[in-house]
């Protein structure tokens, strides 16, 4: 287990890390024109969403390190479940720096927003299969898991992929309400609750 | 050997990380003239590259970490052929970009699979190296080590670079069917069997 | 608190890496204009940001490590605040290259020193966030921690923001005399003391 | 020291691993002048830097993992002197990356070699300082700590200034000669002593 949760730790640190990479210096041409306060403040996209990204990637962490009190071994086919949740992750920051690129383009946006939305349902999907792999018939959890949180949290996981769909789906009709919606989901998580103590 | 597991941790989430850095944001040109979807469509030889590699770069992490649990202890030339294995895996990322950039041309496909097999096969060659020398007269194998299972892991070890070799071959008869036996080795690993429980 | 003390080690040792990245190779035109040794040599605010933001992000590491010392245990808000902190610390390289690129421009030095000092001042605010929450009533501090040196870490920790403040608003004034005193904290820190014997 | 040797092994891998990022994949339009093949043949002397600056990393990693193990406390200014190592360590990739690009400029490559060679030069300075900080009066020693053991890595290291500056200097006479002797001092580091077992 001690591996799985390192290794686990270490892509979700770089991914969230790499993220930063996505915001671009001001070019000399554009600061030029404009001075590097009116340039800085263009990318606004970019620094929203790194904050957005940022936020979705440290509460994949924090939950993954919430379900992980409550697993106790693990066997070749979590290990295969845990690599596949990381191929998702990873790849958030390639998304974000598509929807930072294009939320101003009026006609670009709502591509950009369905493929950031869709990425987001993708990695909840192989979020709640990883979970309910484990946790049905308490397969790798502990003996000491206690079974109403272990059903609170797979109840809590089911929205999961059903928000973020339902997220995607509106940005057809708004781009900026899917991301509100997205905003929303991800400031929910800071209030504590029963499975998140 | 906790300092030993913890860098090489280290490496590969860094190195399965950076393979999304590979993945460009489609230009401004290309999306004013074909719109956001078909360009991101586009990409999709970088798609294929990173989950290829990344199902890869996972696989030879899980593999690392199941070996360890047969190794009690390490010594400075064990300690330097970890640091070679981390060479080649740090190096994927570029044959992988390689791969994603030139997969769509007729003539150069045929040298970025090569490129990309022949990285695979040294890598295969050099983990073939690392096991070996651990494991040969049980050098720093684990008292409780299974013999049964070491052997298991020996046998399984020896076609890594025999089939990745054959797959590197293969290419220039045909990229395409390369690049499906390298896929196929990587599903073939989603299978659990008794070195891999 | 191991996975926490795991995450937040990598974020920050991500962060203080991808500050080389920053870093550009000098470009052939300028190197066949005036040789290499003085293409490099025209990187040296470069060189400059690099130093002091590695200097802090090292900083922020080590204070870290040194209040969880004191810390026994963690709840969803201290996670929460972590991520928080990390928000801010990934965040650093894009401010340091923004003052890299125009620390020489005349007219545009004054935002970008402006743009980094106040990033610093947000993260020491959150960074004192951080550690009233877990100290405030000894929330999350363990038994045996010293209440003398909890009240110091939250006496020196107060000055952060403040001086942080302080040294953004004289980058109005001059950006050399900014930097300088971001320099100069950066270097106190240097100095053991109680808090960090 | 947990945190300490997680915070270095991680920018050690960050640092090694980043050194790919500088391997830049062909342009099209040198693959459409003269293939893939020897398109990316022209990339040796980035292949080569690669390999040379993973191994002095690698090798930095390893005599760190080395000196630890006799290292039984830490105090702030051996954290401070930990934060310098990596700040030297965590450059490297810059210099490699000059070194790759002007490595076949005939006016150019030996300013590139010297600059690569400095880089190595400080490291070691800082990489001696640590130690004897930490070997000087056995202050920050484990009781059990070997002292002809200490004394033996004490005199081993005095020797890493001394070569690195002597191969630096070599550079003004011949580049090549000069990285000879880098791949040389790297390649001794294989054979296994008394500090390193």
């Amino acid at each position: 287990m001690a591996r799985i949760e390192a290794f686990c730790d270490g892509v979700f640190a770089i991914a969230i890390t790499l993220l930063v990479l996505e915001i671009r210096v001001p070019t000399q041409e554009l600061v030029a024109a404009e001075g590097l306060w009116r340039a800085l403040g263009r990318s606004w996209p970019s620094y929203a969403a790194y904050v957005l990204s940022f936020a979705i990637i440290g509460i994949m962490w924090a939950n993954h390190r919430n379900i992980f009190r409550y697993i106790g071994r693990s066997n070749h086919t979590f290990v295969i479940l845990n690599v596949a949740l990381l191929l998702c992750t990873a790849f958030l920051p390639f998304p974000t720096a598509v929807l930072a690129r294009y939320l101003l383009s009026a006609t670009e946006r709502t591509a950009a927003a369905v493929f950031y939305g869709g990425t987001l349902t993708v990695t909840a999907v192989v979020y709640n299969a990883l979970w309910r792999y484990a946790a049905a018939g308490r397969r790798l959890l502990r003996a000491d898991a206690d079974q109403q949180l272990v059903d609170a949290v797979t109840r809590e996981y089911f929205f999961g992929p059903v928000l973020y769909l339902a997220a995607t789906l509106v940005a057809f009709l708004s781009v900026w309400v899917s991301l509100g919606i997205h905003a929303f989901l991800a400031g929910l998580f800071v209030v504590p609750n029963h499975s998140r103590p």
